[in-house]
C-alpha cells in the first residue's frame, strides 16, 4: 500500500477539492492520508491533525520556519519520517521546496533538487526541467537536472531511452549565455541520449523527451504557455462568437475544441514533481480541481511504484556526480 | 525622402519577395534602395551594386569581417556613411547585429543595442526588449533596454507613457533570479512608468506596454510564443479536421480563424528593431513573404520620420546613463 500524505489546506480550492480528489485517488493501491485541521470532514480517509495553514503568498522559507505544524510542512515531514511514502500539496509551490529540503532532505550528491513538469506536446508526454526551483544555476546543475529528468522520463512516463535538449537560442552548439554553453560541454560528454541544443518554438510539438533549463527560464517558459494556449483560445472564442456564422461553426467545432483543451490542460497530468529528495514531493496547480488533485496523487504514487528515488539515488550518487566533478571544479 | 537601404539578398525569399516588396512600399515619402549584384531585376528601384552575399548560417562576425562587399554589410554601411537612412534585411540576424556595431555603430551612452520586437497582445501592440542581441545581459543593461524599449513604445507605436514591466517568475520585487532582482531596483527608482515584475502568461494578453528582459530570455518567449501559437492552430486544424461535424464547422470559421491568424502573424508588425545605434536598422523574419518585406520597410521609415535616433540620443547619453552608473558601480 502507497501512502500519501496530502495537504488538505494547500490550493485555492482547498479542503473541498483536496479532500474530494483524495477520495477518487484512493485505491487498493493507494491510500492519500490528510493532513489538516481536527473535525475536517474527510469522507472516511484518515486525517492527521494540525493545526497551522501556510497561505499561498507567504514567504516561502520564514512560513516553513515559523510553522511546523502546519498541513503543508507536517505532510512534507511525514515523508521525512517514513510515515508516508509520497507528499503532495496544490499550495505555496516555494513553501514545498523549502519544506522538502528541511523535512525531506536532499539526496546524497544532489546539488540542487528541481522542478519536472510534464508537457502535453504532440508527439506525447516531454518533461521540463527545471521548470522554477532554482532561479539561478550553474552549468553542473543542469547537468544533473538532465539526468533527474531522464530517470523522470523513463520511470514515471515510461519513454525509453529518453532524448536530451537543452534549451537555447540556437540549435548550433556555440549559441546560447555563457550557462549553456558551459552546459552544453557537460552534457556532449555525458552518456545521456543528448541531442543538443533545442529551441522553444518545439516545446509544444515535442522537440525532446527531456528539455533542460535553469529554472528561471524554465518556469517562465511554463507560465508562457499555460498563458499563451488560455490567450489563444479565449481570443479564437471571442473571434468566432463575432459573426453569426462564426457562432453556428462554434457549435459544431465545440467537442473538438473541447478535447484539444482537455488535452492541453496542465492538470491533465497531475502536477510538478520536486526531483533530488528522499521521498517524493508533487506539487498541484494552486487552482487544482478535484480531478487535479485525483491525478497528482495517482502520479506521486506511479513515482514511488517505479522506485524514482533509488533510481535516482543510484545514479546520481555515483556516476553523475563523479563525472560533474572531474569535469568542472566546484566549490560545493 | 526617407531612403531604406534594402538588402535584396537577404531571407530565404530573396530576392524575389524582397523586390516585390520593396516595390510595394515605395512611395512619394519613402524610397527603397536595394543593395544586390549586378543585373538584378529591380522593378525600377534604385539599385546599388555589392559582390557577396552573407547567408542564413554563416557565422556572423566571422562573415561580416570576411565579405565587406555583401550585400547585407553595404547596406549596413550605407547608413553609417548617410547615403540611407535606415537599412532592412530578411536576412541573418546575428550578422546584422555586427554588422550594425561595426557599421552604423552605438549611440554614446549605449552599452548594448538591443533587439526590440512588437508582440501583437489582445491589447493592442507592446515591446519585447531585448528579443535576442545579448544572450548575457547585466542589470545595468537591463536599465537602458527599459529606456530604449519605452522611446519605441511612444515614437514608433504612438503609445503615450508606455508602462514598463521586468519579466520575472513571479509579481514579488523579491522573486526572479540574480539578474532581476539588481535590474528591479534600478528600475523602481527610475522616472519610467515602472509597474514592477511581470509574468510570461500575460505576455499575450498584454501586462505591459514595454516587457523588459535578457536577450536569452527574450529570445525564448519570443521563439516559445510562435511556436505555441503554431502548433496550437494546427492541433486545432487537425481535430476539426477529424470529424465529419467538425470540418462543417471548421468551414464556417474559416474567416474568424484567419483574421486570428492575422493578428498574431508577426510579420503583420514587420520585424525587429535593433535599437542603440546611430541609425534605424530593422531585421524582418528570414522567410518574410512580400507583404512582411514592405511592412518591415515601412516600420523602420517609421523610426526615422519619428526620430528614434535622436530620441535614444537624447535620453541615453545623458540622463540614463549618468543615473545608471550612480547606481551601479560598473567597469564599463
Amino acid at each position: 500500500m502507497i501512502r500519501v500524505a496530502v495537504d488538505a489546506l494547500g490550493g485555492d480550492r482547498a479542503p473541498e477539492e483536496v479532500v474530494a480528489g483524495a477520495l477518487d485517488a484512493a485505491s487498493a493501491e493507494v491510500e492519500p492520508i490528510l493532513y489538516g485541521p481536527a473535525g475536517l470532514d474527510t469522507g472516511g480517509l484518515r486525517l492527521v491533525e494540525t493545526t497551522d495553514v501556510v497561505s499561498m503568498d507567504e514567504k516561502p522559507a520564514e512560513a516553513v520556519r515559523a510553522k511546523p505544524d502546519s498541513s503543508l510542512v507536517r505532510a512534507c515531514r511525514a515523508v521525512g519520517d517514513g510515515e508516508a511514502d509520497a507528499v503532495l500539496s496544490a499550495g505555496n509551490t516555494g513553501a514545498m521546496l523549502a519544506a522538502g529540503l528541511l523535512e525531506i532532505r536532499r539526496l546524497q550528491g544532489v546539488m540542487r533538487p528541481a522542478i519536472a513538469v510534464v508537457i502535453p506536446s504532440q508527439r506525447g508526454p516531454s518533461v521540463l526541467i527545471d521548470a522554477g526551483a532554482n532561479a539561478d544555476a550553474r552549468p553542473e546543475h543542469l547537468f544533473q537536472f538532465a539526468h533527474m529528468g531522464a530517470i523522470f522520463a523513463e520511470e514515471v512516463l515510461g519513454i525509453g531511452d529518453p532524448s536530451v535538449g537543452l534549451l537555447s537560442i540556437g540549435e548550433e552548439p556555440e549559441k546560447g549565455n555563457a550557462l549553456t554553453l558551459e552546459a552544453h560541454a557537460l552534457l556532449a560528454a555525458s552518456d545521456l541520449s543528448f541531442r543538443g541544443n533545442v529551441e522553444s518554438r518545439g516545446l509544444l510539438s515535442g522537440i525532446a523527451d527531456v528539455v533542460v533549463t535553469d529554472g528561471f527560464t524554465g518556469n517562465v517558459c511554463l507560465k508562457l504557455l499555460e498563458g499563451t494556449i488560455k490567450a489563444l483560445l479565449d481570443a479564437l472564442r471571442q473571434e468566432i462568437g463575432a459573426t453569426a456564422r462564426g457562432k453556428a461553426g462554434g457549435l459544431l467545432i465545440r467537442p473538438a475544441a473541447r478535447e484539444l483543451r482537455r488535452r492541453l490542460d496542465p492538470d491533465t497530468y497531475g502536477g510538478a514533481y520536486l526531483l533530488g529528495l528522499r521521498g517524493i514531493s508533487v506539487i498541484a496547480h494552486g487552482n487544482s480541481s478535484r480531478a487535479a488533485v485525483a491525478s497528482a496523487i495517482r502520479l506521486a504514487a506511479r513515482g514511488v511504484q517505479h522506485g524514482v528515488v533509488e533510481r535516482l539515488n543510484e545514479r546520481l550518487a555515483e556516476r553523475v556526480v563523479a563525472s560533474a566533478r572531474s569535469q568542472t571544479p566546484t566549490t560545493e
